[in-house]
């Protein structure tokens, strides 16, 4: 941001808020990087001026809070100093030290945190803080540091991925005509937009019937971009061997299929390098606890489901989307015979739909895109 | 406008654009009025003034041009003065007589226009005009004056009313779910505008199904607008007597049906003070044509369709439309049983969608707004 925004910002927000922006807008640096981690950035102040920061780079590496004090030459000058930290500080020996302790070794004396951790086992550092006699301020911007880290709150209150779901439709809410023919919907600018989904989250996700019909390679095809984990839903393993999608890192490909399905095609396929997932079923589908699970196990924290009909029927009916990216193309052909974006029973009224908020609207090229969250 | 929109449009508009655009927001006070006629505005402008002005105000009452001679007290002002008309004027005896021979015989000496007229009965004002040794120039803001017209040159060019596809649907394009409940999908916000929608345009029309399944009055019923005409397509007559849509203005409403549809019930709803309207089918459905033309023998310009499926389908197949107004609101539900918003077939080839130009989207409370034109 520039100073003048920063200018701007000052005479609507104090002092804390704003230094809570920056260390928010440090952690969002890390964005798709951290998983399974938390998103977090650090800054420390001490009379008014930014004297240290850092943010949480990827799993493994320092926390945000460590960064920052290690990013303070003078150690002296953190005696006094205030540190403001958009996630409550772990208190936990993980993959790395607490860094509740690290901020009481430090000589900081006062602690300003965005939101309280979420997960019990690395939460207690707000009490550990105030035990030491550090003077502890909670819920600064406590909003924009929950949006920071909604894939991480989902992921851990409700053990699931954060699940997008992206569809490029007809303005009738079809994805494909008669036959499944589905390409292309929407025009060059939207897809490069589905691009750029599929490069800042960690995971796509199809039905076995979209790899038939489409034969995708579900790649991230802009430069620049991390290439994402690509899971295919195929009970039965009716993947082709030769379909295009194993063209390109296999090893980045999820086959989430039955235990009971064919054990020489798992083998054939985990010779090519490709990870089969056997989850449990339940009257014919996926049990959706144990999908959520095993994507968890493979760090998949967030994840773009991008159909078919029936894929997104069963994400739908069983509830377990968080946020929806919808392009409509100007177009609309009759519905009779073609793919509706949900595949599954309609109730008998009305009250039984599906509810989104925080919706809102604009054009890429000539499609509308349209966003909001799952209630 | 205020002056200063005026000063700030004058410095990208030339002297002649900024006196017509004047003309067109003259005529368009009287939008959804003049039907069968266009709407037409006339602006008279001597030295750098406007002396004079004045707009068509409905069919039968003097045209625009006429309206601006007879505005300006002092007669002899008009010499050499010039008029600003967003159409040809009419060069026949119709309602009244020709504008041409009104403007030759007022001294006017310069005549600017939008656009020619597409009506041949009424055209050849701009020769006759040019024959008595006035300078005419044509094609100022002809894009503006076009677009004013839009519904009187589909009339004209194309022998149909302006056909308005208006819907509020689901994401997913589902305008019922199961058993046909659809009320209500979108919010009251939402409902308000499609009020306005139906009263400022001639009718709006609906299928005999949607009469049947939700009974509904089809008035407008925001004050200060006009009452729509209602028309239902029932080719049988199974309308019930009971329906509450006659329970308001019953001389308002066109039942259109067969020829061959039950003549005892066409007495009884005649009787009720209801136009019934018989109209040419074929392969058990309406024909599009004699449909469009006894809609406009009863002055229907411009129609707002709204639904249900299959009306939909019907005007869509046959390329009926020429704008739409959809309305999604942000829920989902199954398409398994629900009612798609296109009941029709689809095709094998997504080439073959129809397509929408001039697309807008924008939220109207908690709903999506779409809004194009049909290519």
């Amino acid at each position: 941001m520039t100073n003048i925004a920063y200018l701007c910002i000052f005479f609507v927000m104090n002092k804390d808020e704003l230094f809570m922006k920056k260390a928010i807008e440090l952690a969002k640096k890390a964005k798709n990087k951290t998983c399974p981690n938390p998103l977090v950035g650090a800054v420390i102040v001490k009379e008014g001026k930014i004297i240290g920061q850092g943010y949480h780079k990827k799993a493994g590496l320092p926390h945000a809070e460590v960064e920052a004090i290690n990013s303070v030459k003078d150690r002296n000058q953190l005696k006094d100093a205030t540190i403001y930290v958009n996630l409550e500080p772990c208190n936990h020996y993980g993959r790395t030290p607490p860094c509740s302790l690290a901020i009481i070794n430090s000589g900081i004396k006062r602690v300003v945190i965005g939101m309280r951790d979420i997960n019990k086992k690395a939460s207690g550092g707000i009490e550990r803080l105030k035990g030491a006699g550090i003077d502890v301020k909670v819920g600064v911007l406590e909003d924009e540091a929950k949006k920071l880290n909604e894939v991480f709150i989902e992921n851990t209150l409700n053990r699931k991925p954060f699940f997008i779901m992206k569809a490029a439709m007809l303005l009738n809410g079809c994805i494909a005509v008669k036959g499944g023919v589905s390409q292309w919907i929407t025009s060059e600018k939207a897809r490069r937009f589905s691009h750029r989904l599929r490069g800042t989250n960690s995971a796509v996700l199809v039905g076995i019937n979209t790899i038939i019909m489409d034969d995708p390679l579900l790649t991230c095809r802009i430069k620049g971009y991390r290439q994402p984990k690509r899971v295919v839903l195929d009970m039965n393993l009716k993947i082709p061997i030769s379909a295009k999608i194993f063209s390109e890192y296999p090893n980045n490909i999820y086959i989430i299929t039955s235990k009971n399905s064919d054990d020489a095609k798992k083998r054939i396929l985990r010779a090519m390098d490709v990870n089969i997932v056997e989850c449990d079923t339940e009257n014919g589908e996926f049990n959706p606890a144990d999908l959520s699970e095993k994507l968890l196990e493979n760090e998949i924290c967030s994840c773009i489901v991008e159909g078919g009909s029936r894929t997104h029927g069963y994400f739908l009916k069983n509830k377990l989307y968080n946020k929806a990216y919808l392009l409509y193309a100007p177009k609309i052909t009759g519905s009779y015979g073609a793919f509706n974006v949900a595949g599954f029973d309609a109730p008998k009224d009305l009250n039984e739909a599906i509810k989104l908020i925080d919706t809102k609207c604009k054009k890429i090229g000539d499609d509308i895109l349209f966003e909001g969250y799952f209630k």
